[in-house]
């Protein structure tokens, strides 16, 4: 397996433009991505009750399972909208549809930013215009998307002679259930519709929804993957084994440049009673905000570990069986302070890496599970406090 | 109805200390309550998995339903201590025992603080020497079970010919489940070992266990009544009312002192389909970071009051039917903002306001409920990042 640089345009067939067209004050807000083939596509979506338009009408134009074009817009989420939402979110997949000669059911859409807005649709207009021309292998689709991400996030992998390239934004509201903020990948691989799903679903589960930054589930989640179908006679676990590699990669990126965030926590959870469990736990802890504001601090404050592990709901534990590691250094045995614990060694490891793992062996089984989140500062409270308005 | 001031010590019955020891550095850091009578007592307990060795023991000692003193210490928690934290709890309450003359079961014992120390109880039997001499009806009790508390939390009322007092500690891992971080109440009235522990129950699943500072559900979380029986007769209902305003009134005191909080936030849920649905609704709204930063920011961000209701998990909920009102101010009608809504009449609401009650009208039933939070401001990540080392 091979990490070449650039992002979705990196995959044959693929081209793609960001671009600013108003929505924002003075940065990329409109991205359009196109393939030369109509490709097979897959997504999984938020379970927030409340639904961007956006969403509702790309799932009208995925009951096909295919698709050629995706349209994102950011800074408005086109969400709490009502009706003229809706019209304006079809209207879109229109108006690309007719500039890139395809058909409207073929182009997806997605919007990010803030709800309750509508779309400025007379920007979205005069954007679409000529954009055919505009595509190309290095368009600047991730930064486009981006609200309050402060890097772009996208990679590209070859092995096996085909190529996964994924983009995604998110730094804030963000423990999506079924999908991330927006994850869009992309590949030449030629996989049937089913079977994509069911490896969008699968990487989806153990990465992105494997993330939290701040508990909140976004209304506007999604990721969509399409694959042109150019690789003929690509193995599925090599498939899977890409997917899962760009899901995982993109949610680093995203649970690294969250709001607010200078650290990357991994909590790893092993010899869970199920898998159930283990997942439980491990949310748990990268929710904390008591382990989040320690972990910020360089204070390696374990008793909120084990308050974390403690509240997690997981039905099968044992206190006094519980081991607790932080980047491989021994915090926690049989439920208390371990004999080689030393806080100070914990508060330099705390202050010198940029990745935390947190390693929690429960002693009772074999199940495991991996999250993913970050530390909270005082950066995530004034972003928050000022954002909108 | 009357408000008295003054907290526990005002109840006929009752006297109590609060002092310094030498397990915080210079704050009062033990406190004792003791009653002339054996009292009826109950107590709830948190749902943590991981159970502070205080609790233990105060679980025990409370088999019988008797109890008459309860003796509690600030800064070490007394959690994931193993053996000897067990020993430690119940050798508390063998001295206090002897101090008082009374018997060790009918001793209670709480700590509150760090979890992983071990109680320091060189200091403990120093301190409870001579305690008899030092109770009075003007105890500093809830003085000296603060931790991170800024201000100290009683509250005592009297009502038909008897009264209710108590007092509650709690500033941060605070999202109480069957009980609040540390809660103790007394009365004069008599009332049965079975009714009692129902009308707390009923007390604390309304008030207590409807608040939330930051989701983290501690392990040392437990609510005492206790119950000398000096006033006979006593009407089951009044006592119910008047128990349910004092654990509000605490419950109030705990959200609007809660670490780094400016603003009470109260969330009442009305026309759900069902209880639960009320309920989730309402915790999803103060557990929201985003809320809350809004909240601090003065930021009349609806959008993010829809997408913590759609997060929720309510089963019942019809977007275009949801209206959501700030302090009476209408902000969202149908699902789209509301037509009277402007955003600098709300931003003042917010800027001029320390109690801020959000309304959602969910319009698909008839059940409701209220929890209640605080906002999250850069304070509370300071205090966190920096508090144990």
């Amino acid at each position: 397996m091979k990490v070449l640089p650039g992002g979705l345009g990196e995959v044959d067939g693929f081209l793609s433009l960001g671009k600013h067209i108003g929505i924002k004050t003075d940065q990329k807000d409109f991205a359009v991505l196109f393939c030369e083939k109509i490709c097979t596509a897959a997504a999984v979506y938020t379970k927030n009750a409340i639904k961007g338009a956006p969403l509702i009408i790309t799932k009208e134009h995925l009951q096909d399972h295919k698709a050629q074009a995706i349209v994102v817009n950011s800074r408005v989420a086109n969400v709490a909208t009502g009706q003229e939402g809706l019209l304006n979110a079809k209207r879109t997949t229109q108006l690309v549809a007719a500039e890139l000669g395809i058909k409207e059911a073929d182009v997806l859409v997605a919007s990010t930013g803030v709800i309750g807005l509508q779309l400025p649709m007379e920007k979205i207009v005069a954007g679409t215009k000529g954009i055919k021309q505009e595509l190309s292998h290095s368009g600047d689709f991730a930064e486009a998307i981006m609200t309050t991400d402060t890097v772009k996030k996208e990679i590209c992998i070859e092995q096996d002679g085909f190529k996964v390239a994924g983009v995604a934004k998110g730094a804030g509201m963000i423990e999506p259930n079924m999908a991330t903020m927006l994850a869009f990948m992309v590949t030449d691989a030629e996989i049937g519709a089913e079977q994509l799903q069911a490896a969008l679903k699968t990487s989806v589960d153990k990465t992105f929804n494997m993330t939290s930054i701040d508990t909140d589930t976004s209304t506007s989640d999604m990721a969509i993957v399409m694959a042109s179908g150019a690789v003929k006679n690509v193995d599925p676990a090599s498939f899977q084994a890409a997917l899962d590699y760009v899901c995982l990669e993109l949610t680093k990126m995203i649970a690294r440049d969250a709001e607010g965030a200078t650290k990357l926590i991994i909590c790893q959870v092993e010899a869970a009673g199920t898998a159930d469990d283990a997942k439980k736990i491990a949310k748990s802890v990268i929710n904390s905000p008591l382990v989040k504001t320690a972990v910020y601090g360089n204070d390696p404050n374990w008793g909120r570990l084990m308050m974390a592990i403690g509240k997690s709901g997981a039905g099968q534990m044992e206190e006094n069986k519980i081991a607790i590691s932080i980047n491989q250094k021994p915090v926690v045995r049989n439920g208390q302070a371990a004999p080689q614990y030393n806080e100070q060694t914990l508060t330099d490891v705390l202050k010198h890496n940029e990745e935390i793992v947190i390693t929690i062996d429960l002693g009772v089984g074999s199940a495991a599970a991996t999250a993913y989140g970050c530390d909270m500062s005082e950066e995530y409270v004034k972003i928050n406090a000022e954002y909108t308005t």
